[in-house]
């Protein structure tokens, strides 16, 4: 693939928004054989925190592909999973492959040649914005667990910060997949009146037990890695066994079981490949999570992965639908999001964020006055349909915006 | 309840069946107070095992409800999970509740008025039976990474010898649940017309990438605890922390997203109740896995556990059923299996063992000419439904026991 022909129109003397905020490229990557397509947003500074922290001069990085209309109104914001970087997709800067590259772009179901989409690492995270793996300014020292208590509120406010300061009033549409999805039912009901419309993907209005559990064990094995050392892990002393245990079970959970019948079935490894340890990995489906786990682990900062982790089980929409602690429920916070359309997408083999709770979302917005299609997909590939899958949830996504 | 009125009413010498196979009733438990209903069967020996290895001296330690008919046609062996002892109910020895309490006893659906069951602890276990925990006879030390690899085949063969030291030559039922199904499998496989009828619950034919996984994973969890040592720890140094993650993986993959949401919900513990921690247990999800590894860790070995797991990954029906390595398939091998009766019971929620694999062993005892009951169960328990859900399990196996 070429060059990206889109590259943001933006430059930073139009995107200043008031004293408070303003862009700045800084490099990241020391490499510079390495091109970088991130932006830096300065947050309003204190940034306040919903469970009672502040940050001072925190930024999130992004990146945009398209051309934001002179009515600035064909504006999509794409809030991610927890892991994921701003890198949805290629582009002109940077034209390396990014997690979402079949779905972005001129001629792709989220068209770049319409649309100018903007993507940010979430708040909390470890791909340029700021996180516990940063320097706390306070102190000069990497934040770590001094890092304020992080929920998924928090990554919407900042996230709408952006959006205001690059000039946009109003999204075209807030797209959300996975912990991305419960940050932008925070976004739609902290900022009314802020998308037109609304694409959900694979996930909840909070969390429910299984998924709580599973990320709750997460954690305990990032955190019984001796490594660990309440945060204060270097390169060389790395909560590396935490960090594996933690990414394979994400990877089981992300799947299902279904797939991995006609894609691992009971296929060994070949004896060469195999060390002498009498537990040693002997499966492909062993060898295909340790790959993953290889991965990840050394990729992904372990204080942000706790932070953003338990950010997605303090989750719950129904904190927003009553007049006190307690009171609230599902529905009422639902009923309470302003869009015109929505678009609710899940996928029957996801064991993490099942489909009973996506069709509580789409219910739940239909109440509200939305134009609702909920689309449930038979895709095997569990939770991560929406990474592979690109085939349904392209046609489904395409289908939607193009009807605008 | 009061004193359990059946007592077995066997004796060594009836049971004596040849010179290498004879049964004691050693005191396992120090404790005075605490009563013990096992009773020990001695393998033979050398007892020769599917992957090579052999066992001088192994035993078998199991307990009995009921009374065997002149005939002895009135016996029921059960194959048990990983993880229980032998004790499967009360009995007038040890009047502690056993883990499958309301199942089996005067009256109930396992009727010991009528049947006379049986019940080992699995070889490799380390409830009584020889197994990666006891002493190696050829060394004096104990066994640990030096127990030669375990199958469930020989979990079968083993039991098979225990049922014909007891002077039984055909069972009248032959049941397995979880693990044990697995097992139950290979003991109708191995040892054609051992049993007239068969009860098979929640269990699969062979293991699927997704079970293969998730127990891989708790194998790492153990095997990455800095304190396992390659299976060289003691009390004072135990791998706590991986046997717990183990354990937590292992109950959420028993029950059902289902069950919980309607069980624990978002419910928080009291704040008295909790850490300062910032990542500690907040939700009650968590504090019931929590309740579960400690009441697990110490309870079960650390290196039996690896062994049975891997066994359980290892296991696959379909080599039973050709003529080579590599040649057969699950059909070909569950036709070889001779019962007159089958009853299968799978659970809807299960995701460990799910349904369709039920649906095949049914399928494949039909093709064999059994008379097959099969049993959908709505439970929401998941894999773990036969354990809690007497009323539908005890229907269902009732029911079957008692059309004889």
């Amino acid at each position: 693939m070429g060059p990206h022909p889109n590259q943001p129109n933006l430059s930073a003397g139009r995107l200043g928004a008031g004293p408070s905020r303003r862009y700045i490229a800084r490099p990241a990557r020391p490499d510079p054989a390495m091109s970088d397509a991130r932006r830096w947003f300065d947050l309003s500074s204190p940034f306040r925190m919903k469970r009672g922290g502040e940050l001072v001069g925190a930024r999130l990085a992004y990146e945009t592909w398209g051309t934001l209309a002179p009515g600035r109104d064909n504006a999509i914001l794409i809030l991610t999973g927890l892991s994921p970087s701003a890198h949805v997709a290629s582009n002109g800067e940077d034209p390396s492959p990014g997690w979402w590259e079949e779905m972005v772009g001129p001629g792709k179901p989220i068209d770049t040649d319409r649309w100018f989409v903007i993507c940010a690492n979430t708040l909390g995270s470890c791909k340029g914005s700021t996180g516990p793996a940063e320097t706390n300014p306070a102190t000069g020292e990497t934040y770590r667990l001094d890092f304020p208590e992080l929920t998924l509120e928090d990554v919407a406010n900042s996230s709408h910060e952006l959006v205001r300061g690059l000039g946009i009033e109003r999204l075209a549409c807030l797209l959300g997949n996975s912990m991305g999805g419960m940050s932008a039912l925070a976004y739609l009901v902290l900022h009314p009146g802020s998308a037109r419309d609304h694409i959900s993907i694979s996930t909840a209005p909070q969390a429910q037990p299984f998924a709580i559990a599973i990320r709750s064990l997460q954690r305990e094995a990032i955190r019984l890695d001796p490594n660990w050392k309440q945060g204060h892990y270097d390169d060389d002393h790395y909560p590396e066994a935490g960090m594996s245990i933690a990414r394979k079970l994400g990877v089981i959970t992300y799947r299902s079981a279904m797939e991995w019948v006609g894609r691992f079935a009971r296929i060994r490894l070949d004896s060469e490949q195999r060390e002498e340890d009498p537990f040693a990995v002997e499966f492909q489906v062993e060898s295909y999570l340790a790959g993953h786990a290889r991965r990840f682990v050394r990729s992904f900062d372990p204080n942000c992965y706790l932070y953003l982790s338990r950010a997605s089980d303090w989750f719950d929409i129904a904190e927003h639908g009553g007049s006190g602690a307690g009171t609230g429920n599902v529905e009422a916070a639902l009923k309470r999001i302003d869009v015109e359309r929505a678009l609710v997408i899940g996928v029957e083999t996801d064991i993490l964020f099942p489909l009973p709770q996506q069709e509580q979302i789409a219910e739940g917005l239909r109440a509200a006055g939305a134009e609702v299609d909920f689309v449930a997909l038979d895709s095997p590939q569990g939770h991560d349909a929406f990474l592979v899958d690109i085939p349904r949830f392209g046609a489904a996504i395409a289908q939607f915006l193009g009807s605008r």
